[in-house]
């Protein structure tokens, strides 16, 4: 059995515990929390839910860490420090502080002797991994990667700051004619406003201007004015009743030729009704890989890039051979 | 750079040889062929055609051969030979002979210390790893694989066997609707006539009894007796103008749940101009991750799903995780 701990108790959280029970192989062995552990209440029964601080303590009663924290404050400390005293593995999403969170984490990792798996969810990770196979079987080919139907935290939290909103949410919708586009075999260059558009259910307060709010929306720099932003304001009852879905989901499209006379189109795509849940899955899958990477004798920091795909799985070489290949 | 062999040239090798001339890591450093090396025509300039017989004495001077013979006669017998020798890859798609396939070739393999990756081309090869990628995602999930639409070579072959055909090709189809169930988050038990057409193009040869022929074909045991068969009789003429394309695909689904109210669908589809072009690519990419992984000590037999993505791309480690992660 695989002993995993889970640091940091959200939504992703929850989606790694319940993946862990989906897994034979597997066993949740404690529950890390910064809040009062007191106060945490985890799915899972006679399994010990502890202060972070006692973390090091249990050094040797867990093969794998989760880490479940975010990327935006928790990962980048996170990740680096707990790969000093454990096996980890992180659904880290900042791409654009990628190099600096693989070089931190292998730096602490090398030095401690253990194995840490970064980006591993489904963008960055599957996604990620099928950017490499495609671009593997046709060099010089061009990858899109389009994101949606799904909600987007940071969007809805950006939202949420504005003076008179309540509450919002806010979805990322890919544009199906790209799609379509690159599927008939033609490589667009497409803006930011081509490839997606932003759909946002507000509750404004009670007196507020909801057109100033709209104006304050979709003109927002970085996040929506690049876009084409549709706004609705509904009540929170509403909002809490039809947009409380976790659902996401996304394609990676790569068009690459052969010959000049051949064209070739990969295509990958993800329709999830739960995003956490099935992130927490795939981080369950990459614990694995760790561990068994471990016990070759791998350490240092690695991406889903470096996992042969037979380590993420339970199956056995001999019946994998026999079902999947 | 990476000096690659080619054992026998028919169309999968051309695709072998055009893919090499994509990747700058590479250089084809001779063709081995069965037949009079004089006869023997290939694409590139300056690159010897040679007796299968002289393979034994390139052994220093190729770092991977790329077997491109068929799995129906050839391969069975020569990768554990060629593997005695080189590191090999191959593209064996017998499903029912894996086992044996593998077995031969890993004695072959570990006894000379080489490294053989067998069954990398689409299916198997990067099918394959999609139903180990999605399995371990999703563990206990429905894994459904479509083929077409597209040239199925055994079952043309079957139809110009018949008494009164002059020549055939059949394209093999994916049924639409079963596909469209599966997207919307069904889980059906298919019957082979559920999900797979087939369409047959023939030309009589003159005053040959058609319907007999059409007869034949339908009730054709294993072939074609369990789908629903359509045939058509044209001219040579419009067989050749019409029907000479090599285009193919498929589609690997997998619908698994990770709670009781979250289903999730994992769609991975490939549409193919040309079959052994692209075929050809990925066995190039296949010869890249054996050099690198024999390089580090590996030897024996392993497929597609024993090799970590980073393996199979020319991209250096800190770019693709800046690029592609």
């Amino acid at each position: 059995m695989i002993r995993i701990g889970i640091m940091g108790y959200g939504n992703l959280a929850r989606g790694v515990e319940n993946a862990i029970t989906r897994n034979s192989d597997m066993t949740l062995a404690a529950v890390f929390t910064r809040r009062d552990p007191a106060t945490v209440e985890i799915a899972t029964e006679g399994v010990p839910v502890l202060s972070a601080d006692k973390a090091p303590e249990y050094r040797d009663s867990i093969d794998v860490m989760i880490l479940c924290g975010g990327s935006a404050n928790d990962l980048m400390g996170q990740t680096p420090l707990y790969a000093s005293m454990f096996n980890v593995v992180d659904s880290f999403d900042t791409h654009a502080k990628i190099l600096q969170h693989f070089d931190e984490t292998q730096a602490a990792a090398e030095e401690a002797g253990t194995l840490a798996a970064i980006s591993c969810g489904w963008d960055p990770g599957l996604f990620s991994i099928n950017r490499v196979y495609a671009e593997a079987a046709l060099p010089g080919g061009t990858t899109y990667t389009f994101w949606g139907k799904g909600l987007s935290q940071g969007h809805s939290d950006a939202i949420r700051r504005i003076d008179g909103v309540a509450d919002a949410r806010q979805y990322t919708l890919p544009v199906e004619e790209a799609l379509e586009q690159i599927r008939a075999g033609e490589t667009p260059e497409l803006t930011t406003r081509q490839k997606h558009t932003r759909e946002c259910y507000v509750v404004a307060e009670e007196g507020a201007d909801t057109e100033a709010i709209r104006e304050q929306i979709v003109n927002m720099p970085n996040y929506f004015s690049d876009y084409d932003t549709t706004v609705h304001f509904i009540s929170q009852e509403e909002l809490d009743r039809n947009h409380s879905s976790m659902a996401h989901g996304g394609f990676v499209l790569h068009s690459g030729r052969t010959a000049e006379e051949y064209n070739n189109i990969i295509e990958y795509s993800l329709k999830l009704d739960s995003n956490p849940y099935f992130t927490g899955s795939v981080l369950v899958s990459a614990a694995r890989a760790v561990y068994r990477m471990r016990s070759e004798g791998r350490t240092g920091c690695i991406t889903m890039a470096d996992i042969a795909p037979s380590y993420l799985i339970q199956t056995d070489s001999r019946s994998l051979l026999e079902r999947m290949i």
